[in-house]
């Protein structure tokens, strides 16, 4: 079924993609895949993370390593995405569909939970300032990463991760050095 | 055409508005509307912002004062969009049609040249550290305002602004000060 999605995803994109279609691909019935999936948007999140909901961050105990992978991890789950075009469609349909995004909220909040924590963690031992709104900090960066993701339509490299982690830990959003010009994402945003 | 536009977008949601409907609604030819606006995404930020291309930010010169304008430009344009539901849906549809991209880009583009030149007026005279990426900066509080009103659906507040000028411009993230805490985002993303 997992399959099937991710083969779909890719040949015919989020917005046509049906249960119909993804019955008929794998050979069942669409009962069988409302029985285990309540919307396309959870089918589709665990076709392309392998796992839902996702599994909350490994800490190391080093926040700027940590927020790093926290950073890395939701390029990661974008860049998952066929050619990084369905992640407005899937916000919007969880958006239209009031249960989808009670779901949406669900799967991706053991991770942002973690992250959360961990932050919190730091700030309670003076690693971050005492009165840091840990919570926007993750919204700057997945907010950030989807928005890119979404406008170039190419995720975010890994110069993108050190920018955000050197801005939220140390206040400063330095221009990447090197690699080759090349390599540095142009950045049209709204 | 802009005001059947805007009634209909309440009543249907933007998924579900057509060329067709607001023909119908506004009483001419399909023909008519495609004369003035190439798709459904210009159509809609025209009835919703007022303007097409969204005009250039007035500036004073005063750096902090003028990113926070930019900001709270952002976060009105959300706040245009009914109930804050169809920013996603329309990016999506941009995304899908590359011709809308393009003209999607070109309708931000005056806006947004307009707040990485004042940026980089206050960079190279110093007002920020001289290797600051300003285009980066921009994608920061633009994907943060609309990740935030995506995901909770509802615009961002006021708050929010001086957060993300704060973090933009001294490093420093601190949860709002007052007024009530029922005044404070939740801010549940991914």
């Amino acid at each position: 079924m997992l399959r099937a999605t991710k083969d779909l995803l890719g040949e015919v994109g989020y917005q046509r993609l049906t249960f119909e279609g993804i019955a008929r691909r794998a050979g069942v019935s669409k009962a069988t895949i409302y029985r285990w999936w309540p919307n396309k948007a959870a089918l589709v999140i665990e076709a392309l993370s392998g796992e839902v909901p996702l599994p909350p961050i490994h800490e190391t105990g080093d926040l700027e390593a940590d927020l790093r992978t926290a950073v890395r991890l939701t390029i990661e789950l974008v860049s998952a995405m066929p050619t990084c075009l369905i992640l407005p469609a899937l916000l919007a349909d969880v958006i239209e569909d009031p249960t989808g995004t009670g779901a949406f909220a669900e799967l991706i909040e053991p991770r942002r939970t973690s992250v959360v924590k961990l932050l919190e963690r730091a700030r309670l031992e003076g690693r971050l300032p005492p009165d840091t709104d840990t919570s926007l900090m993750v919204d700057v960066y997945s907010g950030t990463v989807v928005y890119l993701a979404a406008v170039n339509r190419i995720p975010p490299g890994e110069a993108v991760v050190g920018q955000l982690v050197s801005l939220l830990l140390h206040g400063h959003l330095p221009v990447p050095k090197g690699p080759a010009p090349a390599e540095r994402e142009e950045s049209p945003g709204a």
